[in-house]
């Protein structure tokens, strides 16, 4: 005997989630199922209504559910100050280390041209505009410590550049080739302190 | 800054699966508010969908969309043979072994005084019925190996004692202490052929 088709479908779609294999999917897969109805419905809920709620910072692109986000909104950030990171997801990392009492940018990505991301498709003419109206006087780049990585920053900290700003990078006390989400709090946290300006 | 309420609240809905600690709920819920909102709309109804399609054999108890179930209602599969599980998420796995060609009885659980499940509280009384109903000559019982699975088994093997009903016991190549979902196909394969005979 095959599975039920809606389980299989079930498991299938599960399978897709990132960090779920077919093995943990099915045990997912079969646990819903078996569930009470109601909580099972409600699961389904919860999903949709964040999807639906959670929109991106007008400002940083943070991932929010009012846009300007909290951080934007909060008087008490330190608006000279700036760390630019790659994904929404990687402002939650930051703010796990409670290391960083400025503001971020998500770029969006980083650039790779293999990958067919050039610079403009990132958010990058949109931090220039902020550099334009903000009293911005450092900029700190987190981005990941991969070759796009490195080269979106060198590319940056080039294109950036002007008077009276400092760019940094924050050290390379993540491990290589790793991204910001997979970083425990303190490494982040030392990361952060231990940044140095490009030149 | 918190994560946002919603994101917050699914984190939490996810963390309740089996299998999904903390950190890959977060991961899921971040993958999830960011994903295309008509992929996650998909996901929801493919959950719900399953949840309300699958239903209990009424003849066995399986996991099913029609009942009976397609195991019960295959003229192929020896009706002398029942083989009796726990779960119905059991049935599952002794299919996939391939080692088994007779039929099945969903238990439900096992008898753990301790956890308020007594004999009535299962499906006995059905299986019961199916014996003075069907040719059976032999109920393989293939519950977990531990005491409350060894007690169970005990059990019923008095309780449904007569003529010309043999009842065995699947062998004890599952590890001990633990139940039939974790093991693997090889495992559960022995495990049927080595059954021996309660007396």
């Amino acid at each position: 005997m095959a599975l039920p088709n809606s389980v299989a479908t079930l498991i299938a779609a599960l399978n897709k989630l990132p960090g779920v294999g077919p093995r943990s999917a099915e045990r997912i897969a079969l646990h819903l199922v078996q569930c009470e109805a109601a909580a099972v419905k409600q699961l389904a809920e919860t999903i949709l209504d964040a999807r639906e709620k959670i929109r991106s910072c007008e400002i940083c692109g943070a991932l929010t559910e009012q846009s300007p986000c909290p951080i934007c909104a909060d008087a008490r950030r330190d608006p000279a100050l700036v760390c630019v990171v790659e994904h929404a997801v990687d402002v939650l990392s930051i703010e796990k280390s409670g290391a960083f009492r400025g503001r971020f940018h998500v770029l969006g990505g980083k650039i790779s041209p293999l990958d067919g991301v050039e610079p403009e498709d990132l958010r990058i003419a949109e931090l220039e505009k902020r550099l334009a109206r903000e009293p911005v006087r450092e900029i700190i780049l987190a981005l990941s410590t991969d070759v796009e990585g490195d080269a979106t920053s060198y590319y940056l900290a080039k294109r950036l550049a002007r008077n009276g700003l400092t760019i940094s990078r924050i050290a390379h006390g993540l491990p290589a080739g790793s991204g910001l989400e997979f970083a425990d709090e303190l490494t982040l946290s030392r990361a952060l302190e231990g940044r140095r300006e490009l030149h």
